[in-house]
């Protein structure tokens, strides 16, 4: 295993300290215990925290900043964070309106933030992500996984919440967007959690791992290798069928996200054909994405998503937005 | 070798169409000769263009855009551009102010974009870009090469251009900026060019490549894989000993970019070491930047860049931009 690490302990430490660094102007970062948080406390909105284990950068820090987080929780690598994060970013971010947790569904990570959620004493709520429609109940999963679309999730209710609506209106719009959304992944190789300090799986050179999840966790099938357009085909195929009527002559955004490894190069050859592809079914891309997102550390593979649009979420997801990995209008 | 590809004589075009698509608000196309544009064409300013092989996305294509570029003309996957690209780039988007090309410094880009210069038949002038302090002479250049500084190079030439200034004003500034910045690259792992079907370069599990150039070049010497902080630290001691007394109690830019499959975490993880190196010199980190910017394919790897600032190099990197790549004050 080669990372740039001084000791797999410490690396978690000494990248959001980096982070924290870099973007001053956005974040300020606690240690005991850790979370981030705006530079600025807003007022007067919910607050929208989010958290989870690290190793799908730039989610959640990244995407602290106005218009979309008031705080992220990380955990170490693929680990939960812990109620006792989530219980002192609410309190940090808590401008009196109430707190919103955004989550995805990974059993470790719903589980701490209900304890937090029961713990924190003030009005709160949550959203649970779970767009991932390769498979139900997965490794860490009791249902589906939340993957790539708590992107969108947490652009729009940070957008909705800048507005200064309610915490039952923040959560109806991302529980809408959720339910309106659908990813699936493929890998080519496994990520590499630097604890292990090897492959968290084995994969030969002529077979991909489909619809694999965000931690290395196994997918629908081992499939052997083919062409691209083969490979997205069965990728759209997966979040048609699962949107079903949702999709009927609809406007989406497609997301096409990088796992970590994969250049750029390729995720928009992704984007080519299935914009295409969609396009065939008379479906509108009404809003694009195209990067590394929602990673699984240094995976080479890739993501797909659609989220079906409607003028409500179109203007959130067009609002300002000012964060370390998001910026627009401002 | 496992890519998204259909064939890969096909790839660049597909992902450029992918791209152009994406980002049909900033972007045009053009495939007979293949360059992009922006998709309105800017008014009484000197036209910026910039190209070379594909392979370093997002650079340059997603630099095309207000304050940036007015046109990128790519290769094939670490080939040159061909002069009938800059010649009919040029002449889409000369405004009557003249044109400037900005060029990575390799034997073939030099080669190509001169010969463009010589038949463009319109007012043109070039900065050559050879920021990379890690070897005078390498496999495919004469003297430095041009790395991850071009970024900035573009960013700030794309902003004294639209704010009207003459080409020679133009040049003048990615000049002395380029004079100005040093970068140095260490590789974990070979890139895989598609055509090629294998690694560039073999390299151990317990080597690194310190020096190593955005093709798989050779850099300085095969060395020890060790900790983050003894990598880094040699790094910044290149770089400073490059750039000499002009970093003397200077702010700078700090630019952390990953070569394709190296995890954001790790990135923030050496920008946390390079800034307290850096800082301990005396040295301010005035601004920063951290992610994939200047790539090689999928080596996993990094390079660390220093760009001595003054006030017209803040002023023009803080300018307004709306690229696919960077987005700021728009």
């Amino acid at each position: 295993m080669k990372k740039f690490a001084n000791n797999v302990n410490d690396m978690l430490v000494e990248s959001l300290t980096g982070f924290a660094t870099a973007h001053n102007d956005l974040v300020s970062l606690s240690l005991e215990p850790t979370y981030l948080t705006r530079k600025e406390k807003a007022v007067n909105k919910v607050a929208v925290i989010s958290g989870g284990g690290a190793g799908h950068e730039p989610l959640h820090a990244g995407f602290i900043g106005q218009g979309m987080l008031d705080a992220a929780c990380p955990g170490q690598v693929f680990t939960s964070p812990t109620p006792d994060q989530m219980i002192a970013a609410a309190e940090a971010v808590d401008a009196g309106k109430g707190v919103l947790f955004i989550v995805k569904n990974y059993a470790g990570d719903v589980m701490n933030f209900e304890m937090a959620a029961e713990m924190v004493g003030i009005e709160n709520s949550s959203v649970l992500t779970s767009d991932d429609c390769a498979v139900v109940n997965s490794t860490y999963t009791e249902g589906r996984r939340g993957v790539a679309g708590t992107v969108i999730v947490e652009k729009c209710v940070g957008s909705i919440a800048e507005t200064g609506a309610d915490l039952a209106t923040c959560k109806a719009l991302g529980d809408k967007i959720n339910a309106q959304t659908a990813s699936i992944g493929v890998a080519f190789t496994s990520c590499t959690v630097p604890a292990a300090g090897k492959p968290t799986f084995e994969i030969s050179d002529t077979e991909i791992e489909m619809g694999v999840g965000i931690h290395g966790e196994p997918g629908r099938k081992r499939e052997s290798m083919r062409e691209a357009d083969a490979i997205v085909k069965d990728m759209v195929d997966a979040i048609l069928s699962d949107l079903g009527d949702k999709a009927s002559n609809a406007e989406v955004l497609l997301l096409v996200n990088g796992l970590g490894a994969t250049p750029l190069m390729e995720l928009y050859l992704i984007y080519n054909t299935a914009e295409k592809l969609l396009k065939a079914q008379g479906i509108a891309i009404a809003r694009s994405l195209v990067g590394n997102y929602t990673t699984a550390i240094d995976m080479s593979g890739a993501s797909i998503t659609a989220c079906v649009l409607d003028e409500e979420i179109k203007s959130h997801w067009d609002s300002p937005v000012h964060t370390a990995a998001f910026r627009w209008g401002i």
